[in-house]
């Protein structure tokens, strides 16, 4: 129902039993997240609203449809803390599609993937795509955009002038992501952004790995209410003995439950008021094998915490976390009607899901076609950039002939990039790559349209013995990134994402020969999440049979614009040295021969 | 410090150890109340805010005072959830000498008795004069002005608009005291000031007394966060299941802790999360014999509750409620050091008070000279009524002689009004009180320069045998209360608190016995709350010696113009009905004789 005036006479219209509700949930035992009881108790939902909880006889008129939850636990809707659904390659639909029948029925998010390729307009649309789907997105606003040091291009940028308008919108619920390193240094639009937030009584969402003593106390004087990244439990307990909220993150890519957890179960069950969940990071295989955060609820339950706790931490607790109580986390009279039938607590599997006051999933799938919405130029539009020849990836030397030092980027897991010295060779005044030592070549084409950027760099790890991959899904710039030992390969890698616009693509000489396509915003697809899962698969099969060994050659590569990661990256800008914070020229040295 | 873009710089300096702390609190065993924990921590202050706790030797510099806390126990400063400070008839500044020394460093509350008087421009002074005093006001916008029905006449009117105005404002924290039948009647001003609060995501504090089932949902529905009125512990048990957050109020009219302490300490523990305490309404006198917050603290430790749950009821567990955790309710970097020594957690003598950051009160006294700024025009400006005569307060009858049956507003208690049936004798065409039968005569003057309304009526209960008693302060419209069995004795009443600019008087036989001054706004007084205290008893043994066995003649007569009380009351618009909500004429007939 709309939070308005008029919305507010129907809410306690119906509140009352003035109105008869529509659906009534009988049978059933409460699980009351608020007062840590479970007990009988009948819910009576009005629209997408908890109307009445306990005796609700009065609230039952001739029309109202009676839900029989005999032998149901009855949970609230569960709650995603922290998440990036867009790095899923799902659309809110699509991801809508997989989580929300795993009792997934909020998430908060920065949307700042959808808003580096589509600025505000491109959020609106995702924000409306939301509103009629069963999946409720809490949008706090990025801290700045792009997140790069030095900057790099995207569609649009966050400003503190951006903060200005967007935190008074309804829809904003705070400010997302805070980067400690950011504080630190003072970043003008960081700042502004914060002392905006506090203007507007907005909390601060926080991300500080390994902020300990006196760096976690200056960010925390900086005002930022929460963290989702503890590398261990003793960096959750000093995080919470000095105030934070604490989101445990159980990703695809990195587990953390099983370690943060022990804050609670060990040290302080105290602790656990406070703790709560999110995925961050997820990829719709694992979401379809492993569940979603049913899943972390089982871990947490697995690793010693109660069923009611687990329960809170997935639902209640986040809700406070974000101050988004009133709406979310709780089955009481006023809440949004989030409520999830589960079978066994021990067990937690989600076997129905009623979302916004209507039942929508059964046994782990949607009851119901949902559709995506029709898109518009601002996100099917076509990629930005112009057509690439293969000269365009060919590292032009001051020499014809001879020798090059070169510094490559060496990638030592999604998150660690090293420098390697290497000597290649210079041929025709190109610097070639060379398979043979595991050298390919890299490239970041900005694809908005804004200045034409194109950086060259050369990197390590992949393996490649032939051919090229490219991904218009890179976060957080969603820049064209291009990988190869081939230029002729790259630039028909790069030109078929731009023709087709936007997706993945893996070729190898001068043929296509997988294509993930990812048509909104180049970043998402509306695909079924079993397509998609599918179609991840085959391209890290074709990008390993370019030689690669890694488990995710594709997602390896894409991550390779994030400068926040030591010690080394690309961006459009060019390579970026973390440490120092500025970029360099790889190749270091040549010699004629 | 400022909560800007340059103050965050200063803050993040300071929080990571880059200016040296000003104080070091050193020797302290540290009530965490994040925590549920205690244990030995150091705690280093900069300028008005927490920038470190636990090992601060690295914010340590050669100006940095150490302040010894060995033998302490460390809690942070107390928050009253809900207070009209406004009633004791001190000032902001009188009412932190009394407050602040017992470990009172931040309130709740909506100012409405000085918006009342003042309007918007009388709120920003006092909001102004809370900033140089050690005691900090959260302030909510009241849900709407005046709190009557039938609409009586104060200085300003609190509506949709005005919210739409003030919600914007930094300093406002939500919507204040949300009576319960103004949104089941669907009042448009009350509605509107909920529909702007959702969308500035501000909490909605309630006032829902003997709410239950049906009544409670609606009301909950009507997106009402929080409530302070609950009759017994049954009550705060529905309400605390359903959602909400609890105040218990423990004011020196209303003892409500030792039953509602029992939804904790006999039906379940965990309720104890969403706890807090609340006085109300105060009046000098009780906070100096028995303290103010500190004695609810002791009261529930006596009712079983263990020390850090009742210290965290009176902090953490009110900022969370209000959303102003961020800020107060826990020693943890950044937020204001409001710090409390106390020697021994069960007997919770507080012994020493820091409150943004300095070290303000020992032994129950402030240990610095605090001065109550200056007042504008706005506050100490004269009473905009005209004087009165005797025959302002005589009744005409349409008779010259005879008798008139009259409806008297009996009082039953402070806040039950019955009505009795009286029979009055009428002499040269006046109706005339009768001492003998115990029905006086009250008056209530707008005296806001509105429109000179003037009400009559006849009231039962005091038992005056002679004289008059008048008072400007008289929640919540603070008009011109008069009382009295001589009309002579009644004008000189009215008279003299007019020409001394507010404050409270009795009078005898012409003369005045005794009065009360309360200069700022007509009511409150900048005097030191043991002069205040000492005025309140004369003026009450005062009215005692009119005739009196009421045990505050004087507050019993100034809540007569509350509508909320069942079930007569009178306002300048006449005496109101209010189980028919109107007005009406206390002289049903007359007989000549």
């Amino acid at each position: 129902m709309e939070r308005t005036k008029e919305g507010l006479k129907e809410r306690i219209r119906a509140g009352r039993g003035k109105i008869a509700a529509e659906k009534v949930i009988k049978g059933g035992q409460l699980v009351n997240v608020m007062s840590s009881e479970i007990y009988p108790a009948d819910i009576a939902v009005y629209k997408d609203m908890i109307a009445a909880v306990g005796d609700v006889e009065d609230y039952i008129g001739p029309d109202t449809e009676i839900i029989d939850a005999t032998g149901y636990y009855l949970t609230p809707g569960m709650i995603d803390g922290h998440i990036h659904s867009e790095c899923s390659k799902m659309s809110i639909t699509s991801y809508a599609k997989a989580v929300v029948p795993r009792g997934t029925t909020s998430m908060i998010s920065g949307l700042d993937e959808y808003i580096s390729v589509s600025g505000l307009e491109g959020l609106q649309e995702v924000l409306a795509e939301m509103k009629q789907s069963p999946l409720k997105v809490f949008w706090g606003a990025p801290y700045k955009t792009p997140y790069t040091i030095p900057k790099s291009t995207i569609a649009f940028n966050f400003t503190e002038d951006v903060h200005k308008e967007v935190q008074k919108w309804p829809e904003c619920y705070g400010v997302w992501e805070t980067v400690r390193e950011f504080l630190q240094e003072e970043d003008e639009d960081t700042l502004g952004a914060i002392a905006e937030a506090w203007k507007n009584h907005l909390p601060v969402f926080g991300c500080a790995p390994m902020a300990r003593g006196n760096d976690l106390n200056g960010y925390l004087c900086g005002g930022v209410r929460l963290d989702h990244e503890s590398y261990d439990h003793e960096e959750v307990v000093e995080k919470m003995r000095k105030g934070m909220h604490m989101l445990i993150r159980e990703s695809c890519v990195t587990h953390f439950l099983e370690e943060n957890i022990k804050a609670v179960t060990e040290v302080n069950p105290a602790f656990a008021r406070r703790v709560s969940f999110c995925t961050d990071d997820v990829v719709p295989s694992d979401i379809l094998e492993k569940g979603h955060l049913d899943n972390v609820v089982r871990l947490a339950i697995k690793a010693g915490v109660e069923p009611m706790t687990a329960i809170q931490m997935a639902t209640i607790n986040s809700a406070e976390a974000y101050r988004i109580d009133d709406q979310i986390g709780s089955i009481c009279p006023g809440r949004i009607a989030d409520i999830l039938f589960v079978k066994n607590l021990e067990e937690f599997e989600v076997s129905k899901v009623m979302t916004n006051g209507k039942m929508v999933a059964e046994n782990h799938k949607l009851t119901y076609d949902l559709q995506a919405p029709e898109r518009s130029s601002v996100l099917k539009g076509a990629l930005k950039c112009k057509l690439t020849t293969k000269e365009d990836f060919e590292y032009k030397a001051s020499i014809r002939n001879g020798e090059a030092d070169v510094l490559a980027l060496d990638v030592k897991g999604p998150f660690v990039r090293k420098r390697r010295d290497v000597v290649l060779q210079v041929k025709d005044g190109i610097v070639q790559p060379d398979p043979e030592q595991d050298v390919a070549i890299v490239s970041v084409l900005e694809r908005f349209g804004r200045n034409g950027n194109k950086s060259l760099a050369f990197c390590s790890g992949w393996k490649l013995k032939k051919g090229a991959m490219a991904s218009s899904a890179a976060p957080d710039d969603n820049n064209l990134v291009v990988m190869g030992v081939s230029a002729e390969d790259m630039s028909i890698a790069a030109n078929y994402v731009i023709e087709q616009g936007g997706g993945q693509v893996v070729v190898a000489d001068g043929e296509i020969i997988e294509f993930l396509p990812l048509p909104v915003g180049g970043i998402v697809s509306d695909a079924e999440p079993e397509e998609i899962a599918a179609m991840e698969k085959k391209i890290d099969e074709a990008a390993r049979d370019l030689g690669s060994d890694l488990p995710n050659p594709m997602m390896y590569m894409f991550f390779l614009p994030i400068t926040a990661i030591p010690d080394y990256a690309i961006t459009d800008v060019g390579p970026v040295d973390y440490v120092n914070l500025r970029t360099f020229e790889p190749v270091l040295n040549v010699r004629e021969k």
